[in-house]
């Protein structure tokens, strides 16, 4: 390739807070991607960005740099408008699942490439391939056979969208250059517009159990996904939750799909519902469906029926048993009382440690890991009381998965100021 | 090796303003020059070193850590006291030519331990290497054996020398973290403590043609260097040196020899023989010998001795005619008038266009290339003077060297300002 810029003086430029020009990213990423940049100088400048920052027109001239590096999907051959949600993850964060078809209920396209989880936060593909059958690969052609007759879609990108950032965020990931809100706010958004969709939900969490722990680091982390979302002529809106306490009463995988056909079925945990159906007016909304009435498709079968009409697309059985773990291990109350403290962090490494979760990129998980809560900040308990099962196929794990919860959950005398996180949906964006 | 720390904790610590500890450090360092920590993770280290800086302890544990890379040399066996200087580069710099004869005789031991001209700035050995049958590259034996005999030696560090620091230097290079004062201290000072002399003297320069050109970022540099010498139990002291003019008025290689043998004879230019004498007279006070009546030495013959006898022990032939280039061109004054400007860094651009430096570690030098300054700024000159001579091999050469130049000196008229760069010796540190 032609050397256009020199790489040491564009890094010297962002080490020295000046700005980089449109066509300077624009060749980063391109010679990134081909290799004429070395990772340690790509490594050197993701920190040079991490310290020093990007203007709003960088980070959006770093995204579309790395929309460039791959391919686009179209979707202007479809009947249907589609709509899209991303959510930064989050401890028991199994909303996709309900979500997808609860939104293509209403004759919607969602097209959700997702991804698979590591260290603490669960990943939808997961969780999916709990239930038998099930493939996460699927062709374009089944992809957009499949969004045009059922509508619902959760499968994984291909290596063809954005990917400079496949590339750059496996560099990111081993040189503590990760938590940069420019350099997240580029990943998710290049995969997001290179994915075509029209319209895009963000879910994008704060507290204990999130990526972003800090409310206010999240709302910038929104703010700016947002801003790049406008910048593409995507319909965009973000929704700030609440990520202090595990979402639901099931973390890991397979139970965490039993609870998303419970809400399917119009029961589910209060707080899963409420974030289920919160999502799914925006999503509706930005697809020029205002006022669905998506508490009717959850409670009528419509969503459930579009649910089973996605798992059996792709090759799964949505009447097949989930997979039951060989151990598992309850924690009781040793006092009577109410529950004051489930922190989400330590309930989302323990489930990790179980099993849920993985390490390393190619380690497998282990479908039926993970916990069952039995109660949640604010339930009143008596002593002797299962306070949450722990399961797992390895016995040996439970040590070191309580080791976690340690000092972690508490059952406090009745009138005890309970931390249930605060309210679930904090703001809206814009 | 056993994996004491996670190199990725030690990148966020330092990113996030943290200290490193002894323990760390030394880990790091050893780690890295095993090749267990990878040049992305070192490269984004340095970076996040580069903007947030190290710590007084910090950068100690640093330059034990890199001495502890490699071997040590032991001077315990000779005779002699010895003494060495380190100049941080500058334009026209050819000191450590003269300086390090005269020094020796005084029955002082001076092992040079000297590296080569990258960009801008000259390289002792690369001058040195235009002379006829002189080498840089000296067995242990030869070395020891010289500076017993002899007293002065000029020579290529081994790669045995704080190997890490030449590991991490290339990487600076090529990631835009360079001028980082803890990496350039860490640098420097490993390899001098590495080499084992008891007496350090540092010549650090500020100015237009200096590697720090501030002169607030160059005392600081000397400082930090200052503290890590007395940390090791080196005699040490630096002085901050003036580099907005270049030095003398030889700039290249062959030429700049000629120069120092015109000051070893009792000549020269007044600047080189301020510096040369002051210089001398700090690393025989480190070396246990106050009061030493250097001019006289630089008068009589004596330091031309010594000169002699290192030259001829490292194969050179004093006597030799040095080498001419196949081309000069002279600029000359266009009007009657005073030089007012002069300034260094141009001048050192232009010699290096015109093959004294080279732009890769690789690339050769050309001995006989480079600029000869007729005047120096406060010298009156008429008009058709000559201001200075280009010598290159290569006559397309000048083209781009004469563009270096454009607008860099001047001629004014009688009265005005003149920028002769200011005192030649800014101060002393301790």
């Amino acid at each position: 390739m032609v050397e256009q810029f020199d790489v040491v003086d564009l890094i010297k430029t962002k080490r020295d807070r000046g700005s980089l020009s449109t066509a300077q990213l624009g060749w980063l990423v391109d010679a990134y991607t081909r290799g004429y940049v070395a990772d340690e100088q790509m490594s050197a400048m993701t920190m040079a960005i991490f310290l020093n920052g990007m203007s709003r027109d960088e980070i959006r001239d770093l995204t579309m740099a790395m929309i460039a590096s791959g391919e686009r999907l179209d979707f202007s051959g479809l009947s249907k408008r589609t709509t899209d949600k991303h959510s930064t993850g989050g401890v028991g964060d199994k909303i996709t699942l309900p979500l997808a078809p609860l939104v293509a209920s209403f004759g919607v396209a969602v097209p959700q490439l997702s991804g698979r989880g590591l260290g603490h936060t669960g990943g939808t593909l997961d969780k999916l391939e709990s239930i038998p059958g099930w493939r996460a690969n699927l062709t374009n052609d089944e992809f957009m056979a499949q969004l045009e007759s059922v509508g619902a879609v959760i499968s994984a990108a291909g290596s063809g969208l954005a990917p400079a950032d496949g590339k750059l965020y496996a560099l990111r990931d081993i040189t503590g250059t990760v938590e940069a809100i420019p350099l997240i706010a580029s990943s998710i958004m290049s995969k997001k517009i290179a994915e075509g969709t029209g319209a895009l939900l963000l879910d994008v969490k704060f507290g204990s159990g999130a990526f972003m722990q800090d409310p206010a680091r999240a709302r910038e982390l929104a703010e700016t996904m947002v801003a790049l979302g406008q910048d593409a002529g995507v319909a965009i809106r973000a929704l700030l939750t609440n990520m202090n306490v595990p979402l639901g009463r099931a973390i890991g995988n397979a139970n965490e799909v039993r609870e998303s056909v419970e809400v399917l079925a119009g029961g589910g945990p209060a707080d899963v519902v409420e974030l289920t159906v919160a999502l799914a007016r925006e999503m509706l909304e930005l697809a020029g469906v205002p006022d669905a009435d998506v508490e009717a498709a959850l409670g009528d079968g419509r969503a459930m029926d579009a649910w089973r009409a996605m798992i059996a697309a792709q090759g799964g059985d949505p009447d097949a048993p989930l997979p039951i773990a060989r151990e598992s291990e309850t924690v009781r109350a040793d006092r009577a009382g109410v529950v004051v403290a489930m922190p989400a962090l330590p309930f989302g490494i323990a489930a990790w440690r179980l099993g849920a979760g993985r390490a390393r990129k190619q380690d497998p998980v282990q479908h039926a890991a993970g916990i069952d809560l039995h109660v949640k900040p604010g339930d009143a308990v008596a002593a002797g009381d299962p306070l949450f099962t722990l399961s797992a196929d390895e016995p040996e794990r439970f040590a070191r998965a309580l080791e976690a919860l340690a000092g972690a959950y508490r059952v406090g005398a009745p009138g005890d100021p309970v931390d249930d996180g605060g309210p679930l949906i904090a703001a809206r964006i814009p």
